[in-house]
């Protein structure tokens, strides 16, 4: 009969000239996973229905949707993966979740340019710098920006229906480490709820709404790379991200302007938005320490 | 920064009014997934090979496959479930995996039939009795038989090549809770090597064999349904079963019989094996006790 023992007969079965951290992680997951079922003492109806929910999940993932993040995003895995792997010893800049959305290959844009190529959404200017943590500035620092539109999709997610590169950029620094361009109000949005992890969401009385954020990956020479967000203030789902991917560093006020001679001086018709965020990267050749942080 | 409390954030979302045993399950797998991460502090490169891992594992399964279930056997999950839903309190024969090359619908023979239809293999004759724990014979017990020919493959995997219905079969005791049937010895062989669940055995330093083994699920009107296989002692693989299926009790002396005259009496023209076994089946009326077995 297995009995406590019988977690170490299935470890020592691995053998002895095994790639050392195989096995380390094997023991962990072996470990775990004898635990919760010695916790959980599942019936055999409930460990099939267990091993159905992982088989489903897996053959619901295809090039365009990866049902098995959606699940580690919204279990909160991803973002511990993301902090083990992004202590911040300097005061750089806060990491958070890459999110299934990214696609290499977005326009190189020269700062100022309007990343929306569709009617639609409210005007929003942002700008900022990029520093290191001394203040000084990063030029030529590497922004690739993207974000939903206003019905809550990228570009990605709608391939047939919304302009190629819509959303989406890359911009350089100037020589003062100053960036901007221009783009329309990102909106809050489901996570894909008709799969597996939206029938898991629902069961736990979860929703799968993430409040409205836009992407960055920083990067430049001699600076470790930052994959971040900047969260909308006052957005309804800023305490319940369904992917726990907000952090406080991270929310940013996007003002509302409505006087008539700054609309027309922006060469609008209509009210818009700005929003400023000085980014820190830390230096790459002093990587932070994982025990710079306890996670 | 997601630390110890981070995965007391993740469990604190789950609704007030969810069912409270998906509360107890996913607060277990919650915290030990993220117990894994904490230990293991995987790199992002490691987390997505996890990710693609459990996606490829989901995708190789189909009607008739199923790398989950398999995935679950070589990492002793299978045989844990099986200890905490067949905990033994009165004596009653051990169980065991089902293991995947299960069906219903085996043909209803009568006692001493040939359940070997294909030529091949060595004769083998098994008999024995079914009992309650104290000592008297259960009459009309159903025994639901199967096992691997001597290639080491079973009628489900080779429906193509092998005849319908072969080494399957369903039999009834008799009065004195007598059971015998014929078949041929079953073959140890390896559990499906091909797919993920094959690359991390051979990564972890293992095998992929199971001892050769007779299936019986076992069933009468008043007792506990059981679930076990008869091993072949001396098998190479007894000490190292890919599934952990093994147990003392469960291994069986296959006498190998050479007399020229018990081989005439058989009306055979080779030598047979025999073996016995006695089957004890406890009261459904008195479940065996969770807490009577510590797991």
């Amino acid at each position: 009969m297995p009995t406590a023992n019988f977690t170490d007969i299935v470890l020592s079965r691995m053998g002895a000239d095994i790639d050392p951290r195989l096995r380390e992680v094997m023991t962990s997951i072996i470990s775990h996973v004898h635990a919760i079922v010695r916790e959980v003492e599942p019936t055999q109806e409930e460990w099939f229905q267990a091993i159905m929910f992982l088989t489903r999940t897996g053959q619901l993932s295809d090039d365009v949707r990866q049902e098995f993040i959606l699940l580690s995003d919204t279990m909160g895995v991803s973002m511990l993966v993301d902090a083990i792997n992004n202590r911040k010893g300097q005061g750089g800049t806060e990491s958070t979740v890459l999110g299934p959305f990214y696609a290499a290959g977005s326009p190189e844009l020269p700062l100022g340019a309007n990343i929306a190529r569709e009617p639609g959404g409210q005007p929003c200017f942002l700008s900022g710098h990029v520093r290191a943590p001394d203040g000084s500035p990063i030029a030529g620092a590497r922004l690739d920006v993207w974000h939903s539109n206003s019905h809550g999709f990228y570009n990605v997610q709608q391939l047939d229906t919304q302009p190629s590169g819509n959303l989406r950029g890359v911009f350089h620094t100037d020589a003062d480490g100053r960036w901007w361009f221009r783009s329309i109000m990102p909106s809050s949005y489901p996570v894909p709820e008709d799969g597996t992890v939206g029938n898991l969401l629902r069961a736990m009385g979860r929703h799968a709404w993430r409040p409205a954020h836009v992407h960055f990956i920083i990067s430049a020479p001699g600076f470790q790379s930052l994959t971040t967000h900047l969260f909308v203030n006052g957005d309804t789902y800023l305490d319940s991200d369904a992917v726990f991917g907000v952090k406080d560093s991270l929310i940013v006020d996007f003002v509302r302007h409505m006087d008539a001679r700054e609309i027309a001086e922006r060469g609008l018709s209509e009210p818009f938005y700005t929003a400023e965020y000085e980014f820190v990267l830390e230096p790459a050749t002093v990587a932070a320490s994982r025990e710079a942080v306890a996670v």
